[in-house]
């Protein structure tokens, strides 16, 4: 069974396909519901490791459905998210005489999905883009929304464009050879949106006895879990498509999160983890300035744990750095940090008046 | 005085300014024709040989009024072109921390107007730009309509994005300083305008008696010769913004135009020579198939002569080289080529179906 959910941005509308095994059907998919066709040559975007499980699998189906496909494996990883990279993407573009009617697919996590979406959003001035994602912070986060890009060498992210996928196809059970670290970090994200969202995804997250692994979830559960966290970020990216305004809600805990990440050179702590530590914070935030019941905090915590995410931040971590670090946040406007901050489970909003004295003050107890 | 243009484009609306001198009017047009204002750190990007003529007095009158505004120079010509000379940008973009409410000022030809449009398109998912055209070509064709692009080793603008600027501020004054051969690159394209789509246009360009360089053109009639172009180039993207059909017809002149350059390497014939060619080639064909009249085309010429512009082929280029070159063209639609022929003075429209045979004969009867 094949769950969809319509993302409504005017010309830029696409759908989500959500369904265990649903990847072998792609080609059915795309001829239900997207203007793509096989007559122009396409590439699946992918790497070697993704590739082993699940490229086969995909190719052959575009094949025998008559779409003209070539694989175009890059290196796995954060730190091979660059322009350099992209570039090997234009290369076999190249090579394979894309057209303007051309469809990039990326079949992988969000480094795979930002950058191929990056050069779908630049070659030729725009060309199509089918996201499959693989990891589950790519299902429920990176794929959605059409923000592609990459890193510059002195920061995250920083080179980029908005464009929208034709095409999101989610198959959870490729979920099962993801790396249990990487399950977890995806898990942050979900648990962000029960607590700033949706409340019946957070009662439900709530229900579950385990949220650290996939084996831990029954299929069933799994795929409500996929589809509540994709539709939250539907609704909020659809009310706001170039990130105006609420969209930044979608930044709860990450304001701290990625000074973390960054503090942490990447390694330390991924962003997922980041992300966990940094709602802990926002959470703490807003029960000192009465926004938020320290009951609904404590429920956030336990999610968090179920999870198997860290909730403190590591001993060594310089406190004044973290605070520098905020300043410099890309969603910095005119100098002023912004803060999401819950205000009930399900419902968070964006504050711009927090302390820095406070943030302080929390970042200090929440040291290990 | 200054003319206004509206490029009505919703919510990507903006207007282009024409008027003699007014470069040094920048922060007043700013300040009444955009929502820009000088709170977030800019950039101006420019080349050497520009900015030593017009830089200063740009810099100053910006930073007079309160802006923020560091010089990013680039080297200058085509082949630079490209993605590495874009990271330029993406370095002092970051070392002067630029914001999402930033800008940058495009100061130069086509070449400064693509990469410092493309840097806009990218940085932070997409900047301000404003473009202040300083050639012929750019004036009239390059900064308006928002496309964004630099060239791949392999062939040229494949990588780029549409990116409409906030405001364009055409000072013909600056015209002086140009080469007279980019000049005529650039007149080759206002006779472009006044074949297809502006019969009065042609007819003001048939009254004057020279076309080849500034100093040959009274003030009032360059003023207008801009004023007409830049209207005809909005009136066709602004009836396709995203280059669906319509804008094709842009093309006039370029399908063997570009066929040409490549074959001259970019250097035996500039853009303009080549496009001046190709109309030649366009309007014989459009003859020889009975859409246009004779006299028509002799006007045409008259045209590109006054120009002086070439209308024949060098003589050792391959005719069956070029017909190979038209197959690969980037504006091939599922290998069909596409001809923009006119019709009338003023009138083009798209074909599909004129025969290959025909282009071969019609090449070499074009060759000197
Ligand atoms: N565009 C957006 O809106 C958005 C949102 C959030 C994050 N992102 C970006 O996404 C990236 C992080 O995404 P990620 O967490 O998916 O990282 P990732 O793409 O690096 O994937 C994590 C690791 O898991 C592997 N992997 C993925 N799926 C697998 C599978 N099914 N089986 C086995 N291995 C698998 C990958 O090869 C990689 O080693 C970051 O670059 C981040 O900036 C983008
Ligand atoms: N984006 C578009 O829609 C579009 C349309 C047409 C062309 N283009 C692009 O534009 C580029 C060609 O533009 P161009 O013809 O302006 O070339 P250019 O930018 O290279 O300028 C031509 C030469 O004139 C110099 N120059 C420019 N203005 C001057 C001035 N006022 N005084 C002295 N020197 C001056 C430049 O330094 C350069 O050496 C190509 O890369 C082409 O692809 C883009
Ligand atoms: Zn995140
Ligand atoms: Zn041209």
């Amino acid at each position: 069974m094949t769950t969809l959910i319509s993302v409504p941005l005017g010309e830029h509308a696409y759908r989500i396909a959500i369904g265990a095994n649903i990847r072998r059907q792609l080609p059915a998919l795309l001829a239900e519901y997207t203007p793509l066709t096989p007559k122009a040559p396409a590439l699946i975007v992918s790497n070697p490791r993704i590739w082993r499980h699940y490229g086969t699998e995909v190719h052959e189906a575009l094949t025998q459905a008559g779409w003209q496909v070539t694989p175009c494996l890059l290196p796995a990883g954060e730190r091979y998210k660059t322009l350099r990279t992209v570039e090997k993407i234009y290369d076999a573009a190249l090579r394979q005489r894309l057209e303007r009617g051309s469809t990039l697919f990326a079949l992988g996590g969000g480094v795979i999905g930002d950058m191929t979406g990056f050069a779908a959003a630049t070659w030729l001035r725009g060309i199509a883009v089918v996201q499959m994602p693989t990891s589950l912070l790519a299902m429920v986060d990176a794929a959605i929304g059409g923000k592609t890009g990459v890193n510059h060498p002195q920061g995250k992210n920083l080179i980029g464009a908005f464009h929208q996928p034709r095409l999101v196809v989610i198959d959870p059970d490729v979920l099962v050879t993801l790396p249990p670290r990487e399950f977890r970090a995806g898990m942050a994200e979900v648990i962000k949106y029960g607590v700033i969202w949706d409340a019946q995804l957070f009662d439900l997250l709530s229900q579950l006895p385990r949220l650290d692994r996939m084996a831990a979830l029954p299929a069933e559960q799994l795929l409500q879990i996929l589809e509540r966290s994709c539709q939250a970020k539907v609704d909020v990216v659809s009310k706001d498509e170039r990130e105006a305004g609420l969209r930044a809600i979608l930044n709860y805990g990450h304001t701290i999160g990625h000074a973390l990440e960054s503090m942490g050179n990447y390694r330390l702590l991924n962003h997922g983890e980041a992300v966990a530590i940094g709602m802990i914070a926002a959470g703490e935030l807003a029960v000192t300035l009465g926004y938020w019941s320290a009951e609904a905090a404590a429920a956030q915590r336990a999610l968090i744990l179920k999870a198997k995410l860290p909730t403190t931040i590591p001993a060594h971590f310089d406190v004044e750095g973290l605070l520098a670090l905020l300043q410099h946040d890309k969603k910095v406007q005119a100098q002023k940090v912004r803060f999401i901050l819950p205000t009930a489970i399900g419902h968070g909003e964006i504050f711009d008046q927090v302390p820095t004295e406070l943030i302080r003050e929390t970042l200090h107890r929440l040291q290990a």
